[in-house]
């Protein structure tokens, strides 16, 4: 397979998910009262990879990091913004969407990260919109093609110029033969409900659909002249802020960077360690209860900002799965246990849900919900052991939730003083952490017998010891101290044997149990076909249109229709 | 690839769908009142292709074929039979499951085309169950592994012998790194509603699960000890018999042989032709309206029997079908006509829609059904051409619905006197075939604004020429004669030019709009993700497992989690 000897960038020795405004190389967040504007001008010398240039503001990993954080950071940083405006920093070109060359030299395990990945940036778009109140406009003022175009589908609104040239397209088919796969095809017929014969045709030509007809087949939602473009996009952006329901109360928080070091055995961040196991293939990341107290107040809690306890801990899961994820594919399992006071993340707990409907602690729950999705659609083993000392709790415990397999001990561990495991659950576990099929984590758990989540509920509060739990069905197996460590080990190692593509597949279906959203559906059909496509040679081979696009040479396919 | 060589056996030139009882030799269907037992005993001769033994009654394309076509008989020529019972005729083994020599000698289009015609088998059960109230209890009295539980899990009812030694497993993914995807993991989270862990812990072993915990666990019913298993089924039958709203009713009508015409130009049956253009890479297939009007009450239409026109066709279509999927792989395009007098189709209709509740009406519209949702399923490039002299009305309609892409004339073709093209809408267009995601084909296609299909409902029964088909939506372009030509050869040579995979891609995401439900499930999330893993090295590569399967040698593995 090609790229595997592709080089990062500037020596780099990893793929790095953390960054700030002040180093971006490719997006502009302007802020001006209720309207934030994030302009897209990628540089085309900053690819993450040494190997291509990121031309016609064409993106790689690396420009969707830069937007992942700046999203996140207009949610948190700036709770006065209640409209953001998506624009090209560049003359007449949106943005040419992936870069073509980066994907013909990529892994197939990069392809398949940078398309979650970007998938997820576009998903924390839409959540922005419906949880924080933060409308997206997207002003499309020349070509937005493929990944171009698909960025823009997670906008709320998109004007595109009328002059006779600028234009929607999702051309991957003709051109790449790959799928518009980071959620064009779904979003366009499931979000923006084009007809599916007009999305066929849109999808499989070129040029793309401009002017009235790409409004009538409703791929845009306005068209404006150049001459007034300017002034319709601040026209609805007014309109949205004016109808958005953030409050856009008090100063925002300040994302200030992790403190954060990584060697060859791991991550340490001050409240999430990550242990490297790389003979027996798992990641061991252990979450540590805060030491102190919640904040008296709200007001409190603004004070300390990033580093309020639930936020900081979410920030810091959320950059070891990212990392674990793209930086160390041979790691086969990820193995959650935790540590300390289980009074503490009750407090915690608590303390988020008696003041859920403060804008901070809205953006905290969101922002737990958004990392948990991201663990669901982690193509690595979940487990959870649940140990003396541990403290799976409320929303910790949701973690054990999203196991593929929990192993709780039962009693204490012989030359272990620490107290019996006892899981506790909160309101959290019944409605705040949906995934992403619109399912609580109990409740695709239970959903043979919906009774068993009222079972589970009037257990609010409770410590539930390893039989309880065990009885509750809130685990998958309760083991004595004689069996604990022969049980773990034989598990982790027969798992680690496995094909590591069938256990993706297998953990893919069973973890998304009954129903399908959009959201689920982008991560289950389309990006499976795409990960079908991205191996097929008419796309990969030496001869597929990846890796022949831009020679002059055409594509020659394998013609069989399978 | 492998497999690329293997030959049919018995010299066979093509793969055929028809069958009879008289020809089986893996099923045998045996009729006692109200009960018909299906017994699987596969020859393990038989295979359809050279090269492998079908061990321990597992099964090819070709003992699949026998058991559709076995299911088929059961619902048309046994009104009677309101319960199935399906067993193996081998003593201590239900069911292996697929073959492995089989799969890991076939060719990647094999493997894909076996797995979508078993899963549309065993959708099929699952149909005969819910719309003909035909009852499936499996009785499993040994080892039911991989395809062999699948075929289990399509049944209503499942019992396990308690022997210490019968058990249930999906053990594909330890064995033979590839997924349990002929339904097997959706329908053990989302038919059986097993808790994700559990389903887990199962899919992971190779010796599988029997006894109490695998009816605790959900795996099946219930389990009764070998001295007891027979009379408990025929409890059980009987049980079932006295529930099932299947009346019983008057004799069945056998299902004749198809009289039909290969050759290397295509397919000749009395109402299908198919034409076969391997140059421009289509299949055209034109359907033929009846030439005499419909039965003057049930009981002529029962006389009619497998020639009543709209069960002919049918048949007809869904073998016309099935033939080009997998013998003719080449076949970019599926281009469907039709032609004749429209009147008489709209006449079978209202005779259909007036006798809805007559079993074999019944059975005929459920049958029609299957065969459209055999069309949204197959890999091919669906295209409906509507020209004059064309009767696209009523259930044929469905088939313009159906297609990725239609176009319709306007007006007169230059030399031909045949009257303008015209659709009409019959309210079996609003219900009476709904796709495996629930929607009708006017549902899905008007999702965007529901008062379209209401638009359309107002309409039934008006001949609406191109115009105002197009004016409705129910067609993608109206063109008139000066463009059709160039414009209908245009798009169909651009079409045959693309790489087919992302043809395969696009389509199947475009044609599934909205929800999704398990059946779509199955062919979406668990199909896309089978493909997948059916290309990947670790399961059919040299070392790979199932290459490496039964020859004592253990498989290597690329460890990369992607």
């Amino acid at each position: 397979m090609a790229g595997e000897d592709r080089k990062l960038a500037n020596g780099a020795s990893f793929i790095d998910f953390q960054t700030e405004p002040a180093r971006y190389r490719h997006w502009k967040i302007d802020v001006d009262g209720d309207v934030a504007t994030l302009t897209m001008d990628v540089d085309e010398n900053g690819g993450l990879f040494e190997g291509y240039q990121l031309k016609l503001n064409s993106y790689d990993l690396g420009v969707d990091i830069e937007l992942a954080d700046a999203v996140q950071r207009l949610r948190f940083e700036h709770p006065a913004v209640k409209v953001v405006v998506l624009r090209s920093g560049k003359n007449r070109v949106f943005c040419a969407g992936a870069n073509i060359r980066m994907l013909a030299g990529a892994t197939h395990a990069h392809k398949v990260n940078f398309c979650k990945f970007t998938n997820e940036t576009r998903n924390g778009i839409e959540d922005s919109s419906e949880n924080s109140g933060q409308r997206f406009i997207c002003v499309i003022n020349g070509t937005a093609a493929g990944g171009g175009y698909e960025l823009a589908l997670a906008a709320d609104h998109i004007v595109l110029a009328d002059d006779g040239s600028a234009a929607v397209a999702l051309p991957e088919v003709p051109l790449l033969a790959v799928l518009p796969g980071t959620g064009g095809l779904t979003r366009v017929v499931d979000k923006r409900k084009v007809r599916r014969d007009h999305a066929d045709f849109f999808c499989t030509i070129e040029e793309g659909i401009k002017g009235k007809r790409a409004v009538q087949w409703r791929l845009v939602d306005e068209i404006a002249p150049n001459s007034k473009l300017d002034a319709r996009v601040t026209e609805r952006a007014k309109e949205f802020a004016d109808s958005s329901p953030r409050k856009g109360e008090g100063g925002g928080i300040a994302l200030t960077p992790l403190t954060r070091a990584i060697d060859d055995n791991g991550l340490r961040y001050e409240f999430v360690g990550v242990d490297i196991n790389r003979a027996a293939r798992t990641a061991t990341i252990t979450i540590k209860a805060p030491e102190a107290a919640p904040p008296a107040d709200v007001a409190a809690m603004t004070r300390q900002g990033a580093a309020f306890w639930p936020l900081q801990v979410a920030r810091e899961l959320d950059d070891a799965i990212l990392h674990l994820r793209i930086n160390e594919l041979g790691i086969a399992m990820l193995v959650f246990k935790s540590h300390g006071d289980r009074a503490q993340v009750l407090a915690y707990d608590g303390f988020l849900e008696a003041h859920k409907d403060h804008w901070l602690v809205n953006e905290i729950r969101h922002y737990w919900k958004r990392v948990l999705k991201r663990v669901d659609v982690t193509s690595r083993t979940l487990v959870a052991l649940v140990e003396p000392g541990s403290c799976f709790v409320g929303t910790l415990a949701e973690l054990v939730f999203a196991a593929d397999r929990s192993y709780m001990l039962i009693g204490e561990k012989q030359g272990d003083n620490r107290p019996p495991a006892e899981l506790v659950l909160t309101q959290t576990n019944f409605g705040a952490y949906p995934m992403s099929h619109g399912l609580t984590r109990l409740g695709a758990r239970f959903q043979a017998d919906p009774s068993d989540v009222e079972r589970a509920q009037a257990k609010i509060g409770q410590p539930l010891d390893a039989e309880a739990a065990e009885q509750l069905g809130l685990i998958t197996f309760a083991l004595d101290d004689i069996d604990w460590d022969d049980e773990v080990r034989v598990f982790l190692e027969e798992r680690a044997s496995f094909s590591p593509d069938s256990l993706t597949g297998l953990e893919a279906n069973l973890r998304f149990v009954g129903p399908e959203t959009m959201e689920s559906k982008i991560f289950a059909r389309l990006t499976a076909w795409q990960n079908w496509i991205f191996q097929r040679p008419n796309a990969v081979g030496e001869q597929g249109a990846l890796r022949r696009y831009g020679t002059g040479e055409r594509p020659i396919y394998d013609m069989t229709r399978v």
